[in-house]
């Protein structure tokens, strides 16, 4: 037997020891694929001649081959805010997802009877139940409706074996037939789930019905459930193939809730967009008391609204779009989530989840502003700003100690870096790695002192 | 309110009824990133620009806005076929996945203790889990081997959540230390699945024990487990970090499982590589006697076993690199696989999956012969061929009756066309679409009348 380890040595430094590497590419001839070298071209004058993305690369040694693939997936989705999706006339939650316009030409003028699977969160089915049944009776449409209790505690892989087993049941055409939820961010995450494992793909679409939802879950192509007590431990990147966002929903979304969902608002105004900074200082209390009904040209408010939502959703896409898998681990989105975990898991479910990010975030705004990144006026304003949006700014049980802990596992989880996004001014940030324990502590004395007694919490 | 039904189609034809459309591209500075329009540049002297691969498109008309996102993943695997993959001085099974030199040189040099979870198939283990222990052993790693029994039988999400929670318990470095599957198909797909729920990802290595999982099932992306009765109802397409091929292992493997791998290579041959199919009719039976043990320079079989799992591996790579998540439904690889999943729920576990698809492949063969693909030698040769192998080529449960209602079923689950890969010679094929029911029956009469005899079903 040959020396293994040699081989294997070999293999990792092409072209050296014996070794040697092959570069393909992928071309179609006739139904057939079939590898050619890198800088081959094949010539067929009879057929048409497709060229993969895909290559594959043969290293071969002594009794060892070695063959990389590499090949890129094209994930697309939509995400698309309307009004009235409820209304029999709008057509979007029907075939909105649909972006080849011959295809959807032919859904629209389509006489066969179409069926949808749907999911609805219990609590939203008690208030827009009949609106969505109407909706698809209107339409023809054959559906099942599956209205379950989606909380963090329901949010488990069991949850999604039972919708699983109501979709085998009900049959659904994978290609044509997108699998609906309906629902706050624990729903659609289920969902997303169980639509991801089916058949190995299935596509969903996300209706969220919450403010945090509307502006975070939604946006991106994260799916998941809870398992042994741990968030999101199982789950999967299937981007739904679109997402329909409707502000009507958010009229009966309880005011704290809006709170929760503005904290991750801020967190994108803070990160990237001085104007979505300002539109949250000028209209926040606006913004809750109206519960972002309002639609245009209001003489203080203007278009408050509908800035706000856009210009999050503009953000948040800027930064996952690229990033969709979360290969790179430097993400300004992590802002507010380095220490908010380990508080959640303390305080859950009397906090929030925007509520503990906003906590994590204040802290982090007297950390810039103790590194020098932030004036004491944009920290005041930044606070003021949490404040009116009747977000928790400190917490009494997020200790020094529970921070400096919350910062180890994230040092662990992140390959060894902090990565801490901190901002440097209203609307702009950078990732940091070198912050001294002394800093973090000197940021904690001053904002514990600062702000213990702005709490609610306090 | 606007008529959203007029918005609606009014977006779906940008430019026109005062929609807008435009297009983003993507740039990072200092760790933001920012859209900016398609033909665009920005300068930025002190900082480097990245430029994302990903899209925003943006379509904004009355009320509405629309955002599509399309962004390729790219997605790496290795396939490595090597030779002593236990012997504690091949470093492949901990090290083999690393790609980069760099790293792959570092984690060679690391002094820190290594960890690794490990699930090996319990028949497996009986046979080498002494082996296995001993490599980790002699390699100072720590590891966790869980040995279960993976059949079809208990191919099930039950089984991926018990490995996930000793997964949980033992804790893994996501980024370092990928989860190790041994065995079979059945086990490389559970663990592929468990891995790639775990944490929405998490990398895993194939080792696979069988010569059907050594050409199929460790070549792809796919894994899953069975559903309600269902057969690989429930996975996702994620492929592992990376497959190591050690033909030793395929030494224990009983005659009729080295049959049931031979029928899936057989399948590559017709399709698509007649030097394949030659060293099967030569070589068959010694492949079968010699279990592919065999390494070079025998008088009569020169390096057989070595060339056809070889070119077994790179046309099957060929086939699945360039449509890894089965987007275009048109693939060759499907021969073999029309018929035969009607068939298998019928007669298993009394035929194996490669037999299955090798009464499939033959009732094809007289398909293809009747529509004058084929002459009537080159049927014969194909035939004896499969006889060699120990495949049968008929089955009494396959029926005409079974044989309509399969492609019935294949008819809606490819959207509408048959799409039937047909040997059109020797080693090379073609897709069809128009096969006439009366072709169909004059392909099953011939086939019964001369195939009914020749198996062993008969």
């Amino acid at each position: 037997m040959p020396q293994s380890k040699e081989i294997f040595l070999a293999d990792s430094k092409s072209g050296t020891k014996g070794s040697k590497q092959t570069d393909f590419q992928l071309v179609r001839v006739k139904n057939t694929w079939c590898r050619i070298k890198k800088d081959e071209t094949i010539h067929d004058a009879e057929n048409e001649i497709v060229v993969s993305q895909a290559k594959i690369s043969e290293t071969v040694s002594d009794g060892e081959v070695s063959w990389t693939v590499e090949t890129p997936i094209y994930l697309c989705y939509k995400v698309v805010e309307t009004r009235g999706l409820l209304d029999p006339s709008n057509k979007t939650l029907l075939y909105g997802h649909i972006r080849d316009p011959k295809e959807l030409e032919r859904a629209l003028h389509n006489k066969e009877a179409q069926r949808r699977f749907i999911v609805i969160d219990k609590t939203v089915d008690d208030l827009y139940g009949t609106a969505v049944r109407e909706y698809f009776e209107a339409n023809l449409v054959q559906c099942k409706i599956l209205s379950l209790t989606t909380t963090e505690e329901t949010k488990s892989m069991d949850l999604v074996l039972d919708i699983l087993q109501e979709v085998q049941i009900f049959g659904i055409d994978r290609r044509a037939e997108p699998i609906i939820a309906i629902g706050g961010g624990a729903c659609l995450d289920i969902v997303g789930l169980a639509a991801s494992l089916y058949r190995r793909r299935t596509p969903y679409i996300r209706v969220p019905t919450t403010l945090l939802s509307y502006v975070d879950a939604s946006v991106g192509a994260k799916n998941g459930v809870n398992f042994l007590q741990c968030k999101n431990k199982l789950g999967s990147y299937v981007p739904p193939v679109a997402t329909f966002l409707d502000r009507a929903f958010l009229k009966t979304v309880p005011r704290q809730h809006i709170s929760n969902g503005l904290g991750e608002i801020l967190k994108m105004a803070l990160m990237k967009h001085k104007g979505l900074f300002d539109l949250l200082k000028s209209h926040g209390k606006f913004l809750l008391d109206t519960k972002f009904q309002s639609h245009s040209g209001l003489v203080d408010h203007g278009d408050a609204a509908l800035k706000t939502t856009r210009i999050a959703i503009e953000t948040m896409l800027e930064e996952l779009a690229p990033n969709l898998w979360e290969d790179d681990l430097n993400r300004l989105v992590d802002f507010g989530h380095l220490i908010s975990p380990e508080l959640e898991m303390r305080v859950l479910p009397t906090l929030m989840h925007g509520e503990a990010v906003n906590i994590d975030m204040a802290f982090m705004t007297y950390l810039s502003h103790v590194k020098g990144f932030l004036s004491d006026s944009e920290k005041a304003h930044i606070i003021q700003c949490m404040v009116a949006l009747e977000l928790p700014v400190w917490h009494k049980k997020c200790t020094w100690h529970l921070i400096k802990k919350a910062l180890t596992e994230r040092l662990k989880h992140s390959a060894g870096h902090m990565r801490m996004p901190l901002p440097t001014g209203l609307g702009t940030a950078d990732i940091f790695n070198d912050i001294s324990e002394e800093t973090l502590e000197r940021a904690y004395i001053l904002w514990t002192s600062e702000c213990k007694n702005t709490s609610a919490e306090a």
